[in-house]
């Protein structure tokens, strides 16, 4: 049995996110298909964590076993002729068994892009939030600061009602960097951390948007953290502005 | 009667095209549909020209004839509420009766970006021609001085079944500049001129990329504009590769 490495691009606008749905578009789904034509065999790759609906990737990586003899360097193209332009392999490898795309992971890197234009050019409306209301971008550039460090983040976290109550699923994650730049008409928010919450980013960016508009001070962030309580946080960001940048093996 | 004048850029991927047509979404249809909207006339804006389906636009220069009040500088904010975000008012301006968009309009700028690149990043593949295999981009730098001057362009105009053939309609266009640039992944043709046929200047990539596959000699561009015939040209380059980047008045 071999394990196949891929690391995807992908459009998430008409996507339902990563995971699979019986009557939905997902990137999973996609790319099992994808997989079947060529290998004749029925598996379900594995990401290193799901993508909601809408959110973009530069470069997810996934895996799936097969007992296909197909050369690695031959699997790029041919997926790639069975994919749909909005979902591309970027690169293919053979892993040991031992790699776990989830559980070998060991950071990953969100990017947010946040367009501050008046008009946002038709070919953007796709690939940014956008936000051309007045905004304190220094007073948000201090706050991202407030989440670098080991912290309980359920505070940023969605209230998951799959995963119900479950004491023993730690939300305590460690951010090692967090910031806001500017990019000509954006505004753009990079973060790297051990692991992320469900919409923790889009919640983290929604959170210094009240940072932002001077509804809270950038230190307020900290009582945010504290308080474990998700209805202290702001709204969750937009997901056309968010992207899965990397992922660290 | 004030004569307005709009700048418009559009992502043409989900339009058939400027022109207005009964049953499908078109740029000139959903722009009169949102100045009905707003100033409660049934009004038909007119362009500096046509776009085809696919085709994008940055600075489309489009306008209407109005007996409302509203002033010029609200305009801009909303029709752009009235309008789908593929489809951006860049400017506003009143222009004297005189001004004709079509007329009045002394030359254009056009651009084609072809993507080099092995794999097409999904971002991009409403935006470009992903043309992966090897070209003489040199040749094809050499091929595209040979249109400039004036010229009778008939061998890269599309056979028009609507116009016919018509005696008076000269085909003589004056091209001031015409040039491929690589920027990174993407050889882009960029060509400036007092007006243009029908596919002209998708005919004239598809012919150009006759001479990076070596299939014809730089120096042929003259032999086939002297031909005025549209068969001894290159295939028509695909829409979503084009953009009409801004009109001179």
């Amino acid at each position: 049995m071999r394990n196949i490495k891929l690391v995807l691009a992908y459009d998430g606008t008409e996507f339902a996110g990563w995971q699979i749905q019986p009557d939905a578009p997902t990137i999973q789904g996609t790319l099992a298909e994808a997989i079947e034509k060529l290998t004749r065999e029925k598996v379900l790759p594995q990401g290193s964590g799901r993508t909601d609906a809408g959110v973009h990737a530069l470069a997810q990586v996934a895996s799936f076993s097969t007992e296909c003899s197909i050369p690695t360097e031959n699997f790029l193209k041919a997926l790639n002729g069975n994919l749909p332009p909005s979902i591309r392999v970027l690169d293919v490898s053979e892993v040991p068994a031992s790699f776990h795309v989830r559980k070998s992971a060991m950071g990953k890197t969100y990017r947010y892009r946040m367009f501050r234009g008046a008009v946002c050019p038709p070919f953007l409306t796709r690939y940014v939030w956008h936000y051309p209301y007045p905004l304190n971008e220094a007073a948000m550039t201090q706050a991202a600061q407030n989440v670098i460090g080991e912290h309980d983040f359920t505070s940023f976290a969605a209230v998951d009602p799959e995963r119900g109550r479950d004491d023993e699923v730690s939300n305590m994650r460690t951010i090692s960097s967090s910031e806001w730049n500017r990019e000509d008409n954006e505004f753009v928010y990079s973060v790297r951390g051990n692991g992320f919450l469900h919409h923790m980013v889009r919640n983290l960016v929604g959170t210094f948007l009240l940072v932002g508009k001077g509804t809270i001070a950038p230190e307020e962030i900290n009582r945010i953290l504290e308080a474990h309580n998700r209805s202290v946080a702001g709204a969750t960001a937009p997901a056309s502005g968010l992207y899965l940048v990397s992922v660290d093996y």
